[in-house]
C-alpha cells in the first residue's frame, strides 16, 4: 500500500514452475508477512492481519452465536501442569519453549510458553465448577501459541502462529461428542461458504489424534498441489483430562462426577490454504468474504479535471455494501493493475473521462480477467452478484481440482503408481492396524488424512496385509 | 452466570471500610478474573473478556477511522535486540522473563517475553522502510505483555496483562509529536466518553516518563479514595530510536533520514480504573457502552402463564438497540436482583402478571436505584435515554468527586497537612528539579501524576526549594 514510486511489481515464480517458491513469493509481495529477527517467527503484516481478523469475525460470530463465551488464559504453563496428563505432555514438552528466569531470578519451576491450554483451562475448570447447573462450559480464546519448530514457512509451520483455542467441558460424553461434531460443522461452513475451499471431513487414525485425545475430527483441504492442508480439528478427550486434573461437579443425583471435555481450533494456517488453493501466477486470489479490499477503484487518467472526484464519489457510494478502496497514488494504471492482482482484490473498478461521459465503468474480474462495462447505476446490484458469483467459481475451481486428484485404489500396486503419477488423495480400505498405516507411508509416501464421515467401500480387503478391511481411509501427502 | 442454586450473592466488603479488600471482591465475585496456578498472573473469565472486548471494539474503531494499521509482531524478542536502546534495556531489562531453552536444546541467545515492542517494531520498520511516500506507518497490536512484577493486583499490575500498543514513523518530528498528542486525545474520549471516567491530561516529568522516550503524556483518572490511575500513555521518541535500530529512509531531497517515532498504549488496567471509579456497596457499576448486559430481563412468578413467554418477546423487541439477556434461572427474584447489580448491568427490567396486564414493566437504573413504572411500548425511547442519563450521572459523579478531593497548594505545610487529611491531587508549582519532586515523595508521600496541559499559577515559588517556579504539578498517591 506504500507510494514510493520505486518499489515496481515484480514477477513472481510461475505456479506450476517451482510450487514452494511461488507461495513464498506470494506470501512476501502480497505484504501478508515478513520475516522477524526472532528465527522460526514471522510478522503479520496489515494486509495479512486484516485477513486474519476478517477470518475471526466469521467464526467469533458463529460461536457467540451458538453460546459460546471467550476467555483469556495466561501464556505461561508451569512444568508440573503440564505434565498432569501422561499422553499429553508426552505429545508437547519436546517442542516447547521454557521460561526458566523472570527478571534477575532463576525460576523455581521452569515453565513453558503454551504450545495449546488444555491443562490452563482444566486447572481454571477445577477451581469453578461446583454443579451440574453450570454445564456446559463453552469456553474460547484468541491467542497466539509457540511450538519450537525445526523447519518453518509463512502461515504452514511458524514457531509462533495465531489461532483460537475452544476449551468445553460436558455432563456427558454425549453432549461433549455432540460438541465436537458440531464445531467441525462449524469450521467446514467456515472454510466451504467463506474461504471457499472444498473440504474431506472425518476422524483422525488413533496415529494421528491429538495428544491426549480419544478421538480427533478434521477438515481436510487441497491445495492446488494435490497435497493435503489439515486446516482445522475437534478433539473428544472424554474424561480423561477431567480425571487427571480432578475437575469435578455434583451430579443431578447428588454424586461426584467428571466433566467430558472438547477442545478444537483453527489457526492463522488458513491464510496458507487460502492462497494455495485460489492463487495464480498473478497471485492471490481472495475470496470476497475476507477480502480486506473487495473493490479496488482505479482511476484512469487521474490527473484529468472530475476524474479522481468521481473516483471518490464512486468509494463513498460502494462503501455501502463493499469494503472498498481507491488507489489515488501517482503509480501508472498498469502499475495498479498488477499490484491489486498481485494482491488479490476480487474486483477492479476502473473509471476515466470516457467512462465518466458515458456514465459507466470498467469492472474487471480477478479470478478469470473477465472485462464488462457496467452503468454507474447499477453497480449496487452488479458488484454484489460479481463477488457472490467469483466466490462460487472459486469453490467450483477448488471442487474441480479435488475431484481430479481423487482416485479409488483396491491395491498396493495401483496406490504405488498412482501417487507416483500424480499428488493427490487415494482413497483405499484399511484393516484398522497402525503397522498398515506404516507401510502405507514406506512403501507409498502417504499418510491417511482421515476416515472420512462419507463412507464407501472401495474394496473389501486391506491393500497391505490383505486382512479384511474396517474403513474407508484417504490418503495423501500433507502440509 | 451460572445456575447454581447452592452459590448465594455473597456479601461484598464495604466500600469504605477496606477499599482494597472491597475492589478484590469485585474483582472475583463479580466474575470478572480468577486467580491462576502461574503464580502472579490472572485469568479473564467471560465477562470480564465480554467488557475488555466492548472497550477494544470502540478503540480499535477509532484507530482505524483514522488511518492506523494493525499488525502482530513476534512475542519473543532476542537479547541483543533489547539491548539497542540503551535507557530502553535499562527500564525493562530487569522487568521481563526469559526464555532459555527451545525444545530439548538451550537456545544459543535468551530472549525475552515482550513486555513491549519498540525493539520488534523498529526491526520490522528497518526492514520495510524505504522512501519518504511510506510515511507515515501508523502501527498497532493488540496482545499480551509480560513484565515480572513482585507485588499484583487484577488488573492494577499483573504479570502479563492484555493491551493494544501503537508504533508509528513520521517524516518530521512536528508530525510525530501531533501524532503523540492525537492519540491521546483518542484515549481522553475513550475515557470521557465511554467510560465516563473524568480525566486530567499532562506532560510526565522527566523521571516518570518512559524508558527510552524524549516525552511521555499521560490521562490520569482519579479513583473513588482519591488515589489516581494511569489510565493511558502516548511516548514521543524523537528519533533515539531509529537511529539506534538504524532505520532510514530516502527522503524528499534523496538524503537518508531517521523518521521520527511515537508509541502507545492501553491496557486491562482500565477495567480497573472502571471498577473503582464507578462501583459502590453493592458491586460493579459499569457505563452502558462497554456493559455487556446493558438491560437484565427479571421476570417475577415466572411460573406463571405467558411471563416467561413476555420476557423473551422483550428480549428480541429489546435486542434490537441494547445488549439484553433474561435470567430465567430457577433463583428467587431477589437473588437475581442481587446477583446483576453485583456485576454492575445499568438496567433491570422487572415484568411479571400484573405488569403484563397493565401493558408495562418495571425499570430500575443500577446506580441510584431508581425505580420507575414504564410502558411498553415506551421501552424503545426510555431505556436508550435511561442508559444516555445513567452514563451522564456517572460522569457527574466521579467528576464531583475529583473536583472535591482536588486542591491547590502554596507550602509545603499545607501540601503536607492537606495530604494526610485526605488522598487527592495537590496542585502546586514547582522548579523543574529533580531533587525537588524526590523530596515530596519523602515528605508528603506524593508523586507527580502530570503537569497538567492547562495550566494554572497557584503560586510563585516551587513549595520545596523556594525557587522561582516553572510548572504547574499535579501531585498525588497512584495505583
Amino acid at each position: 500500500m506504500s507510494g514510493d514510486k520505486k518499489k515496481m511489481v515484480e514477477a513472481i515464480t510461475p505456479i506450476d514452475a517451482d510450487f514452494a517458491q511461488w507461495y513464498t513469493d506470494i506470501c512476501l509481495k502480497a505484504e501478508l508477512v515478513d520475516y522477524s529477527s526472532v528465527k522460526g517467527f514471522t510478522i503479520l503484516r496489515p494486509y495479512g492481519q486484516a485477513i486474519w481478523e476478517n477470518i475471526t469475525r466469521i467464526l467469533d460470530g458463529m460461536l457467540k452465536e451458538s453460546g459460546h463465551e471467550n476467555v483469556a488464559m495466561p501464556m505461561l504453563i508451569p512444568e508440573s501442569l503440564l505434565q498432569k496428563e501422561k499422553d499429553h505432555v508426552e505429545g508437547f514438552a519436546p517442542e516447547v519453549a521454557w521460561v526458566t528466569r523472570g527478571g534477575s531470578e532463576e525460576l523455581e519451576e521452569p515453565m513453558c510458553i503454551r504450545p495449546t491450554s488444555e491443562t490452563l483451562f482444566c486447572d481454571h475448570f477445577s477451581n469453578v465448577l461446583h454443579s451440574w447447573r453450570q454445564l456446559p462450559l463453552l469456553y474460547n480464546q484468541w491467542c497466539s501459541v509457540v511450538r519450537w519448530e525445526k523447519t518453518t514457512r509463512p502461515f504452514l509451520r511458524t514457531r509462533e502462529f495465531w489461532w483460537q483455542e475452544g476449551h468445553t467441558i460436558h455432563e456427558t460424553s454425549e453432549e461433549a461428542m455432540d460438541e465436537t461434531l458440531y464445531i467441525l460443522e462449524c469450521y467446514a461452513d467456515l472454510c466451504e461458504k467463506f474461504l471457499m475451499m472444498p473440504l474431506l471431513k472425518g476422524q483422525k487414525t488413533e496415529s494421528e489424534k491429538f495428544a491426549g485425545a480419544e478421538a480427533t475430527f478434521a477438515i481436510e483441504a487441497m491445495m492446488h498441489d494435490g497435497k493435503a492442508l489439515q486446516a482445522g480439528t475437534t478433539h473428544y478427550f472424554g474424561d480423561g483430562f477431567s480425571k487427571a486434573f480432578d475437575v469435578t461437579f455434583t451430579g443431578r443425583d447428588n454424586s461426584l462426577q467428571h466433566p467430558f471435555e472438547t477442545s478444537w481450533g483453527v489457526s492463522t494456517r488458513l491464510i496458507g490454504g487460502i492462497i494455495m488453493t485460489h492463487g495464480d501466477n498473478e497471485g492471490l486470489i481472495l475470496p470476497p468474504a475476507i477480502a480486506p479490499v473487495q473493490v479496488i477503484i482505479v482511476p484512469v487518467a487521474q490527473h484529468k479535471e472530475g476524474v479522481l472526484d468521481a473516483a471518490y464519489a464512486l468509494k463513498t457510494r460502494l462503501a455501502e455494501f463493499a469494503r472498498v478502496k481507491v488507489d489515488d497514488s501517482d503509480n501508472s494504471p498498469g502499475w495498479k493493475f498488477s499490484e491489486w492482482e498481485m494482491r488479490g482484490v476480487p474486483i477492479r473498478l476502473e473509471i476515466g473521462p470516457k467512462d465518466i461521459e458515458k456514465g459507466q465503468c470498467v469492472l474487471v474480474r480477478r479470478d478469470n480477467r473477465e472485462k464488462s462495462f457496467v452503468p454507474l447505476a447499477d453497480l449496487d446490484k452488479a458488484i454484489p452478484e460479481m463477488l457472490d458469483s467469483l466466490a462460487a467459481a472459486l469453490y467450483e475451481k477448488a471442487d474441480q481440482n479435488l475431484k481430479n486428484r481423487t482416485a479409488s485404489c483396491k491395491t498396493m500396486d495401483e496406490i504405488i503408481k498412482t501417487a507416483e503419477a500424480s499428488t493427490g488423495y487415494i482413497r483405499a480400505m484399511w484393516c484398522g492396524e497402525e503397522a498398515c498405516e506404516d507401510a502405507m507411508k514406506e512403501q507409498a509416501g502417504l499418510s491417511s488424512r482421515c476416515i472420512p464421515f462419507e463412507q464407501e467401500k472401495v474394496g473389501d480387503v486391506c491393500p497391505v496385509c490383505g486382512k479384511p478391511a474396517k474403513h474407508m481411509v484417504v490418503w495423501g501427502k500433507a502440509y
